[in-house]
């Protein structure tokens, strides 16, 4: 059976979740590309498989296949080329148990780096990522695109990062913020097992009260510019604090 | 005296900047926004500023600022909101002296990447940037913006990189592919004075003539994934060769 109708309820429900809100209340959200949709099977979040028709997927996927005409899938993915596929995603269960490397955004805006952030803390063995309520949503489109799959693989969290903070200090983690002023350089960091990196706003920096927690400020060591874009900074900072 | 139409010469000649080979004839390009026309008025290279009538900058630039209205602007730079202002810019002539830290691009597609690299390269003290023919255009709109100005104060080239490695092997640098194999991690290499590292394709790597004259592979040491977005890969090995 084709979907053809964009009355329909399936289809209905599927286009709520361009908006935040509605992937909260659903839990879920939509992937858009090939790559993305395998990774998201491979972590075991796909719960619906969407093909245009004509189109297969080679995917060992075990529930059924929901073709749609053009037209259905121009609604659930408007402003683009036409889609091949799409994939309903479950947002993953955020694991209680934090890990040892842990990275903090606060309020991150952009989403490209905020997703490009989140793929540099994956690929560097961080176990958990945590941005404050003021970040990009986590399950932005463009978001999901820059982390190229990490994000299913991560256990990412939005929370209040103060609260985070004062149980990671209880827990001997050492916290280092980012920051131009009164920083050491970043190769003069021991790696240390527990560790906990901020990361702040693209034009303010980390907050005062968050950054008066911190054990330490980091200033990645350059010869010029007065600054690298925060996902740059980041990508150098969970090289150097990476897990083997 | 303001400029009002679009069939104005020195109007055609500034649009005929969009295409490249128009740029290489002119060896100019537009720049777009006030804090890339406040970098190339720094570096010396800013020829012409039109600005939208009614809108100033706060620049001491000594030539007659050209006034345009919105439809001439629209002309100028379209596809966007409307600019305020806009910067002709001149290219940045060669420099013969390379430096000792030398960055290679092998058909880098991406303007994205390509900027990115350019700012990374820029902040860590590289001294300059050799690109392909096949990598994407230097003074693409796209690239410009990534590179937040490093574009005007880095000696950047277009050239055939096999030349260019023959000549730094005869000079004594060592030369540095990244590569995901039979690579050496990234951190057990020393930081030496005369550097070239090398970057590929973001779907097919460094081509296989050009790996076979490099001294080393490097492999960036992850935790996870197979790869790294080749900008990201740039920022971390920049960072580990800069030069303090």
């Amino acid at each position: 059976m084709i979907i053809t109708s964009v009355q329909n309820t399936k289809v209905k429900t599927w286009c709520k979740l361009h908006e935040k809100k509605h992937r909260e209340n659903q839990q879920k959200f939509l992937v858009e590309n090939e790559h993305l949709i395998q990774e998201a099977f491979q972590a075991g979040l796909l719960e619906e498989l969407i093909l245009l028709e004509g189109f297969d997927l080679n995917l060992n996927f075990d529930k059924e296949r929901i073709i749609v005409n053009e037209h259905v899938m121009t609604a659930l993915h408007p402003n683009t080329y036409m889609q091949k596929c799409l994939g309903v995603v479950r947002m993953p269960k955020v694991q209680a148990n934090l890990g040892n490397k842990i990275l903090l955004c606060d309020d991150v805006q952009d989403p490209g780096n905020l997703g490009t952030m989140i793929r540099s803390a994956y690929s560097f063995g961080f176990d958990s990522f945590i941005t404050s309520r003021g970040s990009a949503d986590l399950y932005n489109e463009k978001v999901i695109r820059s982390t190229q799959g990490a994000l299913f693989h991560m256990n990412v969290i939005r929370g209040n990062l103060m609260d985070f903070i004062h149980k990671f200090k209880q827990s001997g983690y050492k916290i280092y913020g980012t920051a131009l002023e009164n920083g050491k350089g970043l190769s003069t960091f021991a790696n240390e097992e527990k560790v906990v990196l901020i990361f702040g706003n693209e034009g303010s920096g980390i907050k005062e009260d968050i950054l008066k927690e911190c054990d330490d400020r980091i200033y990645i060591e350059m010869s010029r510019f007065e600054s690298l874009n925060v996902a740059m900074a980041c990508t150098v900072c969970t090289y150097w604090f990476r897990k083997d």
